[in-house]
């Protein structure tokens, strides 16, 4: 993680001081201060319509050459199932459609500090089109007796999460994994 | 909102340039690229043991003297519940539990541009020592009939996809607006 030593506003060095209770860099000469909040994740628990899950390998850090859900970054002004979608669309070339949220988590990662993930059920009706980009190596629609190992913990959770409510809500033939 | 003109990192003038699909602030000098992500910001539907609910009076923008559900934004490295009970404790010094995730939102807002909005269901047993701190003029908890009338969009919404998902589980007296 990058931290700031000047001012993005006014260019001037930064200070250090405790501002609303917590140690934070500030400018004393504009008075902007570096708030530090958790950057907005959205993970795309994506199925097609035989119920299979896609899985991608991720081809860059963190986690790269992980099988792993799709997803990023939401971007400003983005409501965060339509930032969901453009991440699975960008990722695989695929239109998903959202058809609920399953939580919301915070996690820590070296690379990028505090997340905040927010992950949803898409539904791919047609799947033939996948074409994965630059940040994915392989990509695929998986059983549950085929599926690639997850070993992201988060990723790992959602699809609990998933199946736990699926199974409360009597829905059949989830892909366990 | 406000603009960066000057790298935080290096602190040499930012330029301007279309990364990853998007015109984004960047440094030329080290590579620093302001992404702009939603602001995580959680609310507390919050109601007491006799099931009223808990509003208050906004004493800063947006939104002043306004009334409204609590909360603010979240810190780097909290839990969203977690930021969510702060924020409670710190506007009105009550101590409450998450009871579930009511929903995620985004808004545009002009002071701070572009909000993740993480609303949930809080419980608190002991309201008698409720005291408000300086972002708030007023508070109290009340039922249907005696309610302030809240204004702002999302907090109404957050309020009546509570009671939409409370009517559907059958939950009994809750402070409909």
């Amino acid at each position: 993680m990058i931290s700031y030593s000047f001012c993005p506003v006014c260019g001037k060095p930064l200070s250090e001081g405790v501002i609303e209770g917590r140690t934070r860099m500030f400018c004393a000469s504009c008075g902007w201060v570096h708030y530090r909040n958790p950057l907005p994740v959205a993970v795309a628990y994506t199925v097609n319509r035989h119920n299979e899950l896609l899985v991608i390998r991720r081809a860059h850090e963190p986690a790269i050459n992980e099988w792993a859900l799709p997803g990023g970054f939401l971007e400003e002004g983005e409501e965060p199932h339509e930032g969901c979608l453009r991440e699975l669309m960008e990722e695989t070339s695929l239109d998903g459609r959202v058809e609920r949220l399953i939580g919301i988590y915070h996690r820590n990662v070296d690379l990028y500090g505090s997340l905040l993930i927010v992950a949803y059920k898409v539904v791919v009706v047609d799947h033939e089109c996948m074409t994965p980009n630059h940040e994915v190596s392989e990509a695929g629609f998986f059983g549950e007796c085929n599926c690639p190992q997850i070993n992201i913990p988060l990723h790992r959770h959602i699809i609990e999460e998933n199946r736990r409510f699926e199974n409360l809500a009597g829905v059949t033939g989830n892909p366990v994994l």
